[in-house]
């Protein structure tokens, strides 16, 4: 008799965005001739760089001969992608981080679920209240909780509250825990974390023995110099820290993917017997075991974003999903609601109006301005009460979009 | 003070391909003017076929555009994929699968050890004996064995002897098992497995509540028409089977990416209560937290696989490999080696000359040939006694190489 994984079954009902895609396609369906506007999951919208496209037919062109033709790649990447990552994204930032320290990978979704893999059972884990939901899920399928409440919250996870009372800044634990998730710009919140404010959790990691699982999926959209883009940036971060990155959302590799870890030489977790292991080697098993690596086509596409003409292309994006930020910050605050983020992410999070609460106002804004938004509580408890907006979009629906939020005005 | 997964602890010096790739170099290191044919690792050599070229081009210019930018798609795949899927490799085999009972994902080797993630821990497990590496190293990963013995064996696991003395010819358990990983046609052996066989398998299965896996990533090199393709050409498969495929072999896709799983929806595990869970629920759960889908330019690419010059193209690659594969076979038997495989696969299995064993047969053959293959002993103890050759190379390295093996003779 075939035993599962019963962790399974202490999941909640729905991961937010199939939720989200269920009541959407319920409303469409209801109402086919409205012109929904999705500015809820944080998708791409803008056409993929030249830079890319190019190397990636190039590749294609090589795969034709067989001189030219590439079959298993190294599970780790190509060394001149990750050689172009480490200079570009962290030597240039003074974070001394080596190509081999660099595994691509098909998302950051994968890495930063797949990571726990390395990781034994009974680790206590931090993560940040709201949160991006496959920190949460994978750790309950993991087996590293125990079950869900009435509130949504799953024992054994240790909540760090990010709210307006707090400026979205997470608290510092005041006792030991072991894993701790931090991602900076902050997905789902667009708050940004400075110098100080890493140096205290590497601290906090290196005193406490604790890894910190750092997601800087949104680096790109830093315009404050003085935010660091990596926590490598930090001293002392090589020995507590992993980092995920991903070209989804600088680049528009959100529907191409590729994305990369960084796992420094220096980790090491300290076993009973006094012994040291390096995450490094646990994670390349388990990457030549149960990985063969990410497309040779994909890869040359990735390596593209680096060159002169590809970083021009990225910052053009950047720039231009930034100046959407820009429009629905203004046209909320215009409308009297309190806002947050987007100043260097390309989310922006929203008080919703006094009476309802987050699954009340995305019903409320698909009913009446048929725009799809992502309900705060949909993160975690202490989201509720506000609303995502995401900055992923094309002008025209993110001007339409804000032009409906007219309907908005007698709510407040 | 973190806690790591202790089960890679267990796991043996090195997962067989990198063993064989840190002898190759330093081989290489020691000879740089030797000219190595490496027939080890089952890695295509051919060019990739111009109709999945064409289509992943198009792709590319698809995204190239707003309009035609496909960012996120669905975890499971995009259903015109799927849909080809069933209808040409099922459907046309007369095996009942529908498309949404295919997921499509980025390697077999991830999904054949990724499967683990939504089964329990207790279950017993067989494998047979040789076996591709990756079946046991998952479970050594993931908990499911003990430590290893001085033979190389895991605690735990029901080993399957198949050589010679059983013509390859996995025996059925005489008790029960949950778990059995089954391979047709065979990597390492060759060896296929005929309706009879797969039904008594099937039969097995259902009367034990057994889940079978099933890997056909070899599917396409079937010369005998009597062979089936599909565990699900066996009646009642649906009900006790999940099945491996990839695009690796066939199509040349080992540097380009995109496999799938098949999980039926009848398939139900009996939970202790006596209620019934899906496996389809659970992979579908698991697959949109953990996963993000494949490139939509691959999944382009696979779908033109299906088109009629697609497999027109597919069918000359398969002939070309088979025709390595006698090659290969005739050039051993008329060494006088006893050979076996190579006949429906691309891979030809032969006991290495008396007075050595695998790994010395590998060496001998690394220093006088200067021709790479596979140790048997690296696949199990079983596999002992025996070389893998692989089919998959050009013509020109594939006559170069039998040409080399002249240096055989006074073995024998």
């Amino acid at each position: 008799m075939v035993l599962i994984n019963n962790n399974y079954l202490k999941l909640k009902a729905g991961y937010l965005f199939p939720e989200i895609a269920r009541r959407v396609k319920s409303f469409s369906e209801a109402n086919p001739n409205s012109e929904l506007i999705r500015l809820g999951i944080g998708d791409v919208t803008e056409p993929l760089p030249s830079s890319c496209r190019l190397a990636m037919k190039a590749a294609i062109d090589e795969m034709g001969t067989r001189e030219g033709f590439h079959g298993y790649g190294p599970e780790q990447g190509y060394l001149w992608l990750r050689e172009a990552i480490a200079k570009h994204d962290f030597c240039a930032r003074s974070a001394e981080i080596k190509p081999d320290e660099i595994f691509i990978s098909d998302g950051s979704k994968c890495d930063s679920s797949n990571i726990l893999d390395i990781l034994g059972n009974g680790n206590k884990i931090a993560v940040t209240d709201p949160v991006y939901p496959v920190y949460v899920d994978s750790n309950v399928m993991n087996g590293s909780t125990g079950n869900v409440n009435e509130k949504g919250q799953y024992k054994g996870l240790y909540y760090l509250p990010i709210d307006a009372s707090n400026n979205f800044d997470a608290p510092i634990p005041n006792e030991p825990v072991d894993l701790i998730y931090l991602c900076f710009p902050n997905n789902p919140t667009g708050a940004v974390a400075n110098k100080n404010k890493l140096a205290e959790w590497v601290n906090y990691a290196k005193s406490n023995k604790s890894l910190i699982l750092f997601d800087s999926a949104y680096e790109s959209f830093i315009q404050d110099e003085s935010i660091p883009h990596s926590i490598f940036e930090i001293e002392g971060a090589k020995e507590c820290a992993i980092e995920f990155r991903s070209f989804s959302k600088n680049a528009g590799f959100t529907g191409t993917r590729c994305a990369f870890c960084v796992i420094p030489k220096e980790l090491r977790v300290e076993m009973s017997d006094g012994s040291q292991i390096k995450l490094w080697d646990l994670w390349n098993r388990r990457q030549s075991t149960k990985f063969n690596g990410v497309s040779y086509i994909v890869q040359r596409g990735a390596e593209a974003i680096y060159t002169n003409k590809g970083r021009e292309e990225v910052a053009e994006l950047v720039k231009f999903y930034m100046e959407n930020a820009k429009i629905i910050r203004t046209n909320f605050l215009n409308l009297g609601f309190k806002v947050y983020g987007g100043l260097n992410a390309p989310y922006v999070w929203i008080n919703v109006p006094e009476g309802m609460n987050s699954w009340q106002f995305f019903d409320y804004l698909l009913d009446k301005a048929n725009v799809v938004v992502t309900p705060g509580s949909g993160f975690g408890l202490s989201g509720e009460g506000y609303f995502r907006v995401s900055a992923f979009n094309s002008r025209e629906n993110i001007v339409s979009a804000m032009n409906r939020m007219s309907c908005l005005s007698s709510l407040k």
